[in-house]
């Protein structure tokens, strides 16, 4: 495996994770420049690298620059960055790989499709990591960064990566989001979380399995108005927007499965 | 364990899979009763039942009843039923025990929490059963009944079981629902359900493991309107109710993120 000398730009979920990666499988993350200096410094501490605010002390001799900031953050670290003889990457899904050709001639998109929280941490083994580059050798040399951390890499463009990033949002923030719906009406209730989890777990296996298509249930797939009336009114005790939610739902549930029909 | 003789009236989802549970450890599923005569002969088939779609043909001599019908069926269903001697029970989740009354002394509720479709053979291990009843000693047959086929008893009342269900559907038909969109898109965009597997078990694990309310991340948590307008602008191309959908998530998203704060 070829060791890359990485410098790490930003100290947030996405830069914890793959930077722990880096280090345990051998890369050197050199350094970590960020802007909130304890997140910085921890993480330099955690794989053993210097650390930085200031983006003029940048180290200018490493292989690999990962910036993975917010989106609305990385015209600054763009404009902020010298130019630079290594690879430079973002973590992005939005943002296009060309917004990062006047920093590097080599240059690339690194965007691992997976949902990152600081304090759990995962294994990065089978995770798609969407692939961009300015160029051939780029592409390649960012599939094996990618291979070596236990990564899929799949070459995508910025059009598809985009789209690929949309879908996360539903497959991942909003369907995080119904959990914790249902655990804070479960909780209200003298429930608990804990007798949703069957629940859960077989309706991820069902839909993993079989396909989501092929495994609706519920009332709204029914066309039970009488319950969906009856949750409705149910659901006055908490924030208004959960009635919207659910009767917008309940209608997108019952129409996608008129046009499968 | 005392073995129940059975008759199952329904012949739908919870019917196939409970009266399949029933039949595997011992009890005697002797009839089943449905409307729709080929449902009712393919279940009946599959536990060595008979079967009959005419309710006044109904085994009189059977120990427990267990209606699964849809709720808005239950009431042709009882006031087309003679008095009869045994547990009568519903699987509802929405309606109350005390529909059954008027037609047996020993009657309840039945409650599998879980989602069930027909095509799909699933473990009842751990599966909660809310179980309400007429009696002490029918809340006790019903556990003991619950616990044969490998499920965990919850009494519960009338109550609580509406809300556990209105839960299920936020934390099942609605997560289903987000898998299903985030499916229609990847494949139009020439993407692949396969590629979102990594990110959904992980979410879920996540959620399981910590708590949905420390594992949200993505756009709307972070305030990042930039991307959540993008992302609208680009559910222009799919049914104009998941550009709804995004908007109120994402709004929900963030408001919940200020209320725990």
């Amino acid at each position: 495996m070829v060791k890359y000398r990485i410098v790490q730009i930003g100290a947030g979920n996405v830069a914890t994770h793959i930077s722990k990666a880096f280090q345990e499988v051998g890369h050197s993350v050199v350094q970590v420049v960020g802007r909130a200096e304890a997140n910085a410094r921890a993480l330099a501490k955690e794989v053993g690298a210097a650390y930085t605010i200031t983006m003029s002390n940048i180290d200018k001799t490493a292989d690999l620059y990962i910036i993975s900031v917010p989106d609305s953050a990385i015209p600054n670290v763009l404009s902020a960055l010298p130019q630079l003889s290594g690879i430079v990457v973002h973590t992005s899904g939005s943002t296009p790989a060309s917004a990062l050709q006047k920093v590097s001639e080599s240059y690339g998109v690194f965007y691992p499709f997976q949902t990152f929280s600081k304090a759990r941490s995962i294994s990065l083994k089978g995770v798609p990591f969407c692939i961009e580059a300015s160029g051939a050798d780029v592409v390649s040399a960012l599939s094996q960064i990618a291979a070596s951390i236990g990564g899929k890499p799949v070459e995508m463009d910025s059009e598809q990566r985009r789209w690929l990033h949309l879908t996360g949002v539903f497959a991942c923030n909003f369907v995080n989001h119904m959990f914790s719906i249902s655990q804070v009406i479960a909780q209200e209730k003298g429930l608990t979380f804990d007798m949703l989890k069957p629940l859960i777990r077989e309706t991820v296996s069902k839909a993993l399995e079989g396909g989501p298509e092929n495994s609706q249930t519920g009332p709204a797939i029914r066309g039970d108005s009488e319950t969906i009336e009856k949750h409705v009114a149910m659901l006055k005790d908490f924030d208004a927007e959960w009635r919207d939610i659910y009767r917008l739902l309940s209608s997108s549930i019952w129409n996608t499965a008129q046009n499968n029909d």
